[in-house]
C-alpha cells in the first residue's frame, strides 16, 4: 500500500492514499453507503460533493442474499454502482449496537476480499467507554489475534485493524503498538462513537493521542465513525487521516442540519446559516414545510456539502499552515472542545507535538485567545530561547511590545544604549514572550499578530519565560532617558549587528554553539538594496547561508554543511542513507524515505540538514519533509528535499 | 416611515423597515450597484442571493448625461432595471476620495426625489480618521446644515442623514443627537471606510456606540460602506440595521475571496474552503485558470453568497438569543476584533448594552473564552445579585461546580446542613458566578454550557464577585462531613425550599422586596406532576405567578400584578399608556409603542409589567417587548404583550 506525505501542518497532513481504483487524498470524508438505502448514489458522491472513496457495510451485504450473491458475482463497486475506491467495515459497529451477532471473524475478511473490496476491516471488539480494564484488555488481545489470522487471508486487499483499548490511554497505545508491529495496512480508531455521541472530547482526544503514539506513522489513521466536522479540525491536528460519515443521513432523518460550528434541529431555524447550494435555494420556511422524503435529501445533501468544504477547510489550512488556528476557532464555538484543547497542554503531549510542527509557516502566526500561547511551534521557541539563545551579558534592558521590526522601530533607542555599552542584551518583552533585538525578524516573532492586550493566562505564562530566560540577570526596563542615565558606561562600544544577528539566528535554528562553528574566519553579509535585509552569509569566501526573507531563517548552502559537518558530531543534522542511493544523492536526486536509516532526533519537519552516507561522509544539504521516526517509518515519498550536493 | 422591530438579541434587533418599493428585513445588506457596470444585474442579486434592496450612487447618474436622461424621464428603478426598494448615495464617498466635487448639496436630494429614489441621501462632509477636532466638529456643523436644508425639500422620501465626527466620541454624538433631533429618517454612521481599510475595529465600534448613545433608537441605523462580513455580528450586536457591499466586486477585482472569518487572495488558495454553489461546483485550481472576466463574476458570486448568509446567520443568531456568541467566535478570527470586542467592556458601555439586552433567551448561554464573562446579561444578574438578592445570614456554605440543576445534586448534603442548621446560607460556586441554591433553575444559572475550566481571567472576575457577593460574612467551603462538623447548630431546622426559590427569584426579576410584597399571606405551591417543578403560585388562593420550565422565570399574572401594583410606588413595573388607548387595552390588545408615555426605566425587554393608566389605574399586565427609551421612541409596533387585563 502506498501511502506518502504531501504537505503537512500541526501534527496533521496531506497524504495520498493508493487503492486499486484510484488514489485519495487525505485527509477525506467517506460518506457512508447503505447498500440497501442509497439516498444519495455514491456517483452523486463523486460528482456533487467530491467523493473521493465511499465506504459500505460488508456485513449487511453478506447478511442478505439477493445483496451477497450479487456482490460475490459482479463484486461490490458493481453492487452500488461506483467505480472509485470502496471502504468496507465488517460488522463490529453492528455487534456494538444490536449485541453479539453471528459471522466468522476471518470469514467476514475472505468475503471482503472475495467482493473486491479497496480496503476491508477485520472484525475488532468494540471497547465500550463503560469496560473495566479487565475487559477492555481482553477485547484488545482479541482483536489482535483476529488482526493477525486477518492479515493471513487478506492477500493484496488493504486491511483496516482497528485500534481498541475503550478509555485507558495505555491499552490503545499498547494495541496500537501491536497492530503495526505485524504490519497492518491502515488503523481505524475504534470505539469512539459513544464518545463522540456524548460530546465527550477529552477522552476522544486521549483515546487519539495514546493511539498515534503506539501506531506506525506511515500508516493511514481513520476515526471511525466521526462524520460531524466539528472534531475534523482538532482530529486531523493530531494526525487523523479519514473520516467517515453516517451523520449526514442520519443527522437529516432526524430533521438535523450539521454546521462547523454544531448542530441544529430544522424546526429551531428561522433563517438558514449557510451558503451551500441548499440553503441558498431554499428557506427554512420552505424546508420545514416539505414532506419527509423531500426534505430529508435536501437536508442530507446540506449535510455533505458542509461536511466535505470543511474537508477542503481543514486541507487549505495545512498548505497555509494555520491549522492551529482553525482548531482553536471550533472550539470556540464548543466547551467541551475547549476542554479537549486544553489536554494538549501537558508536558508531555506538548512535547509529542513539538516532534511533528514545522519550523516556519507560509502564513503569519494569529492570536485566537488563550489557547494560543500554548502552541507547540511557541513551545518551541521557548524552549530554544531558553536552551539555545545565548544571553551573552548581565544587563539586560527590555523594552514594551512595539511595531514590528522591533530593531527598527527602536533603532534610535538601541543606538543611544549602545553608544554608551554596547555589553548589554536587548530584548522586547513582546505578547509572545521575550523577544531578543536579533531575532526580531525570525518566524513567528516577526510574522505574529496579536491583539494590543491579551488574556490574563497568557500574560502570566509570557511573563514566567521572561522571568526563566532573564534569571540571573540584572533587568532594566526601557522608559527612556531615565533608562539611559541607569546604563553604566563600560567603554565597550558600537558593534556589529549583523553579526549579532547571524549568530542568534543561527543558534536558534541549528542548535546551540552554531554560530561559533560556522563564523569562524571572515565573514561578510551581504544585503538586498531593495529591504536592506540580509540575504547571503559568506565565511572566507565561501556561501555558507542564505537569510529566507519570508521567515527570516537560513537555508543553509553545501559550503556551510561542509563547515557543520566537521563542528558537529554525529548524529547531529544527519540524514543518514543507505549505500544504494548514494549514486543518487551524488546526482542532486532527493531523498526518499525508504533510503533513509538513520537520523538526527532533533531534526523537525522543514529544518536544514546535512545528508552523509553510512560512514558519515557528507554527500548533500537539503531540507527535511519528515521527522526521524517518520524517515524511518516512510517506505514512499520524500524525506528530505536536495538543495546542493558534492558532485 | 414605519420602522418597527419584531425580535432581538444583544442591542441588536430584527426590525421590518417600509418602502414605496416593499418592506425590508434588517439587519440587511445592500448590493452596491455601479449603473454603468452591472456585473450581476439586481434581478440576479434577488434571484440568487435573496437581496431585497439595493443601492446605487445617485451622483454618479447625475453627471452622465444618458443616465440622468433616462434616469429623469423613467427613473431609476427602471435605470437599473429593479422593481424592488432602492437606495441612493449621494456624492460624498466620491469627494472622498476625489477631492472637492461639483454638486449642489439640495440640487443632488431633489434630484433624488426625481428619480423615485426609496430612500436618498443628503451629501454630507466625509469625516476622516485623521482629522483634527476643529476640522471634525466643522463637518458636523455643516452636515447638520445640510440635513435640516434637505429635509425641507424631500417631500415623502425617505432620507438619509449620516452621522460624522470622525474619531472623536463626543462629536459622533453630538452629530446623533442634532440629526435626531431635527427627525431624520434614517441613520447612516459615515466616514468609517478608512477605519474598516485598515481594521481599526476598536475605533469603529467606538464610533458606532457614540453614534448608538445619541441616535434615536426607533430610526434605522447604516455602517456606510460595511460590506465585509467579518464586521456584521458585531455591528449588528451594537445597533446597526444596514449594510452596503461594494466589497463584493471590489475584492472579486483584486482576485480577493471572502469569508466571514477574513479574506484570502485566490491565488493563495489551494482548497476552497467553503461550501457556496461557486465553491462546491469549481475547484481553485479551475479558477485560477479562467479569464479575468470570467473568474471576477463568479468571486463575485462567492463573495455575495457568503455575505448574504452571514447576514441570515445573524439574524438566525437574534431569533435564537446566540448573538453574543457568534461575535465572541468571529473575534477569535481576528486579533483586532478581539480588541475591538474588549472596548465593551468598560462600565460605561456595559451599563449602555445591558439596558437594551433581553431578560432571557431561547438558547442556553456557551462560553466561547475570556469574552463571554463580560457579556451584558452577566453583568446584570451579578448585579441582581448584589443589590436583588437577600443574604439572609451570616454563615455561607460554598459547594464547589457540579451537576445542574444543584439542588437536585446537591441535595442530601443540603439536607443534611439543614437539619442542623436551616439559618445558613447555601451557595455554589460556579463558573458563571455565585449561585445561590434557590436560583439554580434561572436563567442563565441552569442554561449555560462551561467548559470544566475556564480560563484565568475568567476565574478572577468570578472570584471578585463571589468576595463581594459574601462580603463580610463567614465563609465555609464544603468538603463533607469535616464541613458538617464545623457548622453550628442552631436549633433552627427544616425550611420551607419552595418559598426560598420563588422568593429568590422574585426579587431578582421584580426587584428588591418584590418577594415581601408579593407572598404575604397563605402561599400555595403547585408543581408539576412529571418534573416535581414548580408551575403555579397562589397566595390568598388567587394564582399570582407561573414559573416557565425554559428559564425558571415567573409569568406575572393579573392577581400578581395587582399585589406589585399596591406594594411598589409610581413608576415601578409600570408602562403608562395615554387614554386614548385605554379601552384596547382592556379588550385585550397589546400595548403599541405610540400610545406608551412614560414607562419605569428598569424595565429590559422582556421582563414582566404592569400596564396602568395616566393615572396609576392597573389595566392589564404583559411582557415588554421593548425598554423605557425604545418605547417613547418608536411610532410602530408594539411595546408589551398584554397577557391579562381588567375587564
Amino acid at each position: 500500500m502506498k501511502f506518502e506525505i504531501k504537505d503537512r501542518d500541526a501534527s496533521g497532513r496531506i497524504c495520498k492514499l493508493n487503492t486499486p481504483h484510484g488514489i485519495v487524498t487525505t485527509p477525506n470524508l467517506l460518506p457512508v453507503i447503505n447498500p440497501n438505502k442509497m439516498i444519495i448514489t455514491p456517483d452523486d458522491m463523486k460528482k456533487l460533493f467530491g467523493a473521493e472513496i465511499v465506504i459500505t457495510n460488508s456485513y449487511i451485504i453478506y447478511k442478505d442474499e439477493e445483496l451477497k450473491k450479487k456482490a460475490i458475482s459482479k463484486g461490490v463497486h458493481s453492487l452500488i454502482d461506483f467505480n472509485g475506491p470502496v471502504m468496507t467495515d465488517s460488522g463490529t459497529f453492528q455487534s456494538y449496537v444490536y449485541g453479539n451477532i453471528k459471522i466468522d471473524p476471518i470469514e467476514i475478511v475472505k468475503f471482503q476480499k472475495k467482493i473486491g473490496s479497496d480496503i476491508g476491516t477485520i472484525l475488532d471488539i468494540f471497547g465500550t467507554p463503560d469496560q473495566s480494564k479487565v475487559e477492555a484488555e481482553k477485547g484488545v488481545v482479541e482483536t489482535v489475534k483476529r488482526a493477525k489470522q486477518s492479515l493471513d487471508v487478506k492477500n493484496d486487499m488493504i486491511l483496516a485493524c482497528p485500534v481498541q483499548g475503550s478509555i485507558y490511554p495505555d491499552l490503545r497505545e499498547k494495541c496500537a503498538k501491536e497492530l503495526s508491529k505485524i504490519n497492518s495496512d491502515l488503523f481505524p480508531i475504534g470505539g469512539v462513537v459513544p464518545l463522540m455521541e456524548n460530546q465527550r472530547y477529552s477522552d476522544l482526544i486521549k483515546c487519539i493521542i495514546a493511539s498515534k503514539k503506539g501506531l506506525n506513522p506511515a500508516k493511514p489513521v481513520h476515526l471511525f465513525g466521526a462524520g460531524h466536522p466539528l472534531i475534523f479540525p482538532l482530529a486531523v491536528a493530531l494526525g487523523c487521516d479519514l473520516f467517515d460519515s453516517s451523520a449526514y443521513i442520519k443527522y437529516a432523518n432526524d430533521r438535523r442540519m450539521i454546521f462547523p460550528w454544531g448542530t441544529l434541529k430544522l424546526d429551531d431555524i428561522s433563517e438558514l446559516p449557510c451558503c451551500c447550494p441548499i440553503c441558498s435555494c431554499y428557506s427554512a420556511s420552505e424546508l420545514k414545510k416539505m414532506n419527509k422524503d423531500e426534505v430529508t435529501i435536501l437536508l442530507a445533501k446540506h449535510n455533505l456539502y458542509v461536511s466535505f468544504a470543511e474537508i477542503k477547510k481543514v486541507r487549505n489550512a495545512i498548505y497555509e499552515g494555520s491549522l492551529w488556528e482553525l482548531v482553536e476557532r471550533r472550539a470556540s464555538s464548543n466547551p467541551y472542545l475547549l476542554d479537549a484543547l486544553k489536554e494538549l497542554r501537558s508536558l508531555e503531549n506538548k512535547k509529542w507535538l513539538e516532534k511533528y510542527e514545522p519550523i516556519s509557516k507560509n502564513k503569519a502566526l494569529f492570536y485566537t485567545g488563550e489557547n494560543t500561547i500554548h502552541r507547540p511551534l511557541i513551545f518551541r521557541i521557548h524552549n530554544r530561547l531558553l536552551n539555545r539563545y545565548k544571553l551573552k551579558f548581565f544587563t539586560s534592558i527590555i523594552f514594551p511590545e512595539g511595531k514590528k521590526p522591533y530593531s527598527k522601530m527602536y533603532s534610535q533607542e538601541i543606538q543611544k544604549i549602545l553608544n554608551k555599552a554596547s555589553d548589554v542584551n536587548i530584548c522586547v518583552n513582546s505578547k509572545i514572550g521575550p523577544v531578543p533585538f536579533e531575532l526580531d525578524e525570525m518566524y513567528p516573532f516577526a510574522q505574529s499578530i496579536f491583539p494590543k492586550k491579551t488574556d490574563e493566562e497568557t500574560e502570566i505564562y509570557v511573563k514566567e519565560v521572561l522571568n526563566k530566560f532573564l534569571e540571573d540577570r540584572e533587568i532594566i526596563f526601557w522608559s527612556n532617558n531615565r533608562t539611559l542615565n541607569e546604563i553604566e558606561s563600560t567603554g565597550n562600544k558600537g558593534h556589529d549587528f549583523d553579526l549579532k544577528r547571524i549568530s542568534a539566528v543561527a543558534d536558534m535554528q541549528f542548535g546551540n554553539n552554531a554560530s561559533e562553528g560556522l563564523f569562524d574566519g571572515d565573514i561578510r553579509v551581504v544585503k538586498s538594496k531593495r529591504t536592506n535585509k540580509i540575504r547571503n552569509i559568506f565565511v572566507n569566501n565561501k556561501h555558507v547561508l542564505s537569510m529566507r526573507a519570508g521567515d527570516g531563517m537560513f537555508t543553509l548552502k553545501i559550503d556551510g554543511g561542509r563547515i557543520f559537518h566537521e563542528f558537529f558530531e554525529y548524529p547531529k543534522l544527519r540524514v543518514v542513507v543507505n549505500d544504494e542511493s548514494v549514486s543518487f544523492i551524488k546526482e542532486g536526486k532527493s531523498v526518499f524515505s525508504k533510503f533513509v536509516i538513520d537520523c538526527d532526533s532533533d531534526l523537525r519537519p522543514l529544518d536544514e540538514c546535512l545528508i552523509v552516507d553510512q560512514k558519515d561522509n557528507l554527500l548533500a544539504v537539503g531540507r527535511c519533509l519528515l521527522n526521524k521516526v517518520e524517515m524511518l517509518s516512510f517506505n514512499y515519498g520524500m524525506a528530505v528535499k536536495t538543495r546542493e550536493y558534492i558532485a
